[in-house]
């Protein structure tokens, strides 16, 4: 058998057995299967779909592909949560030091931003002073000190899934459910995290376009981690607009920081509402009891206390967690208004390209960021405006005619408007 | 519009432009365009197809991918013909000079033998000294004086085709009818022939397993070279069993001079039939008085002569045609004998692949070939034999168990066999 035999399988639509995708992921782990032969197999997949047992066993296969994450020694549950990606997404900002001020070990690895899509580690950067990369010793000593710990993954761990990735981005085979579900739980299986929850994106600015495709993947994602014997559920969520009020890595951590002080908006509810989800499931409490623990947690100022803990265990500015205004935005201010009166619409996507275009993001792994600019918005989705209504304030480093073009365009407004349903689905793992 | 949004398109089954295709192809011949891009974009066609529209674009822009072939400053019609591969199949051997010795140029670019199928350069270059390797002007001063050369086509020429040929050659990509369509037909269009003959083989010698898929694909060919402005004709064949009754350069050699002084079997009678075909559309006469020409080529000798002038044209020891056991074949030898009484039947995969293990064929390109080795058969799909008749020699240089097993394993001996018909189906151009 040789990687031409299982592209070869896979084109005729062959279900694959675990010895034939075993030797593919080696190949392509070792250097054996050139990006030629791996590109033929993700369009193949792709075009020709997998079962779920094709799926899990790829990306078992692809866990095992590097070194597994050492599990910290400290004594209990460990919690992971890890989204698709989307437009002012600052989640793990807020969930992390709620669910560490709750006894739930968070060690989590993640990733950087990439194109329209904002990335976790980005964001922590925005404290001065902060790194990202700790040693495996580091960040479990943080782990057990702080209870939580956020780092980049190294490039050992699931080398195949790092040269799959690479092929699929240039080669339009990454909009595939069992690619981007083996791709997601292959890091999650190589490292340790008892209890893991998805948020599964939906809308224009998310791989997965509808509700019914990002259940789809959500269900296939579940159905892998729970056959790897861990605790699962998901969330399938709204990103159709921007899930905050911020775009950009100052701007974010700076409304992360906000809602941990008791603001209220939906970045606030879907934070409480995954950090409970997780709670339960770690703690093994209600979903009442869930809750009222989180709200206090954001109440009391434990969970703003843990992440001042977090950044400075990290080696950052901890200041800037009392005073977020010590995270500065860019000088430069382009205001987007209203055209009509109406309902306002906007759209995620654009709002995120517009980010990339302002220098805030990504067009390609390696890029530098400017933590500083971004995108204010004043108005949401089913808003009522009037003509000349500020809509969004753009917050430049140096003018860009495209940037503006975009954040105009993200904005509709119409004579009806309501905004997307939040969470659509929930799924639970069987246990 | 980039390399990325093409195979994006195709990837969603939209037929592609004349702008977009073009685009692929200009990148994939400088160079832009990735090995994996270049898979992706194969995997994709495989699996979704092409309209007949996309591929003749296809075609011509791959045809127009380098420098095109010069036209020699000969008067007359030029004529090609081109076989998709097979097993014991010298027809261009037989054909060319009887063309030739009709008054019809013969410009002919051919190519290396790769896998199980024989290429008519590895074959011809069985002359001692003979060379394929022909400059522009020396193959146009040869056609001019002699009517017929055989070259090897130059690197220059449809570099689209050489790239991705290659890439398909290592993905499971080779067996998709409109990329073998284009592939086969860039060249074509890159040279000059007025007039094309496609011989597309089927069976399980062949890419095309069956008369329907080898009739799609040279009904695909034909539409492509009529598009172009060529005069268009095609056969579908049986590649079942071997075409001929030797296997390996110098013995279809032999075979092929044998057939030019008299011998009748399945290769005389398919080298008459396609030169025929070829005469009548050439020259503008009758099927009829095709036929007899192309018989008085060879009972009158000037086919064979032509074959001589030919030979010593190129460099090549001349005297090996009147006496073809000049041109050796390796001492060992193997029997095969039936194990039964019954009818026989031989086919052409495990003869061709046996050729190889004796290192009478190449598994990749560059390799060296013996031109001594092969294997001769005794009895033909549709014999009656006896147990312990003979039914093949494997003539090897050194034993190979693998060879022997497949040489063997080719042969049955059951209750009925008929040989498939030589010609299932003529394709004519509209013209």
């Amino acid at each position: 058998m040789t990687v031409y035999d299982v592209i070869d399988r896979k084109k005729r639509n062959n279900a694959l057995s675990a010895e034939e995708i075993g030797m593919f992921v080696r190949a392509v782990a070792s250097g054996e299967a050139s990006d030629a032969q791996i590109a033929a197999f993700c369009m193949a997949t792709l075009l020709n779909g997998m079962t779920d047992e094709e799926c899990f066993l790829l990306t078992d296969a692809m866990a095992k592909s590097g070194k597994q994450v050492p599990r910290p020694a400290a004594a209990g549950v460990f919690a992971d949560k890890h989204s698709t990606g989307g437009v002012s997404d600052s989640t793990t900002l807020v969930l992390v030091p709620v669910l560490a001020s709750l006894g739930v070990k968070c060690a989590k690895y993640s990733g950087r931003g990439l194109g329209h899509t904002g990335g976790t580690l980005d964001k922590l950067e925005s404290f001065p002073g902060l790194t990202c990369a700790l040693s495996p010793e580091r960040f479990a000593e943080q782990v057990n000190r702080v209870g939580a710990a956020v780092a980049g993954q190294t490039e050992e761990t699931v080398p195949a899934d790092k040269r799959m990735y690479a092929v699929r981005d240039v080669t339009a085979t990454v909009d595939s459910i069992p690619l981007i579900a083996s791709s997601v739980m292959s890091k999650k299986l190589a490292s340790f995290a008892d209890v893991i929850l998805l948020d599964v994106k939906c809308g224009n600015g998310a791989f997965m376009q509808t509700p019914a495709e990002a259940e789809k993947l959500a269900r296939l994602m579940v159905s892998i981690g729970e056959a790897a014997g861990r605790k699962m559920c998901a969330a399938v969520t709204d990103m159709d607009s921007p899930l905050g009020d911020a775009v950009g890595c100052n701007a974010e951590v700076r409304e992360a920081i906000a809602v941990l002080k008791g603001k209220q908006n939906r970045l606030a509810e879907l934070s409480l509402f995954l950090a409970e989800q997780i709670a339960r499931k770690a703690l093994g409490i209600s979903e009442e009891e869930a809750r009222v623990r989180c709200e206090r947690a954001i109440g009391s100022g434990s969970a703003l206390s843990k992440l001042e803990e977090i950044v400075a265990a990290q080696g950052g500015d901890a200041r800037c967690v009392r005073d977020e205004t010590r995270l500065p935005l860019a000088s430069g201010v382009y205001t987007v208004r209203a055209a009509a009166d109406g309902y306002v619409r906007a759209a995620a996507l654009p709002l995120g390209k517009a980010c990339v275009e302002l220098g805030g993001g990504r067009r390609r792994e390696g890029d530098a960021v400017d933590h500083t600019v971004g995108i204010l918005l004043r108005r949401r989705t089913g808003d009522a405006v009037r003509a000349g209504d500020v809509l969004a304030e753009v917050r430049y480093a140096s003018p860009s005619e495209a940037a503006f073009a975009l954040a105009e365009s993200a904005f509709s407004v119409g004579a009806d408007c309501e905004p997307h349903p939040l969470v659509y689905t929930m799924i639970e793992g069987k246990e």
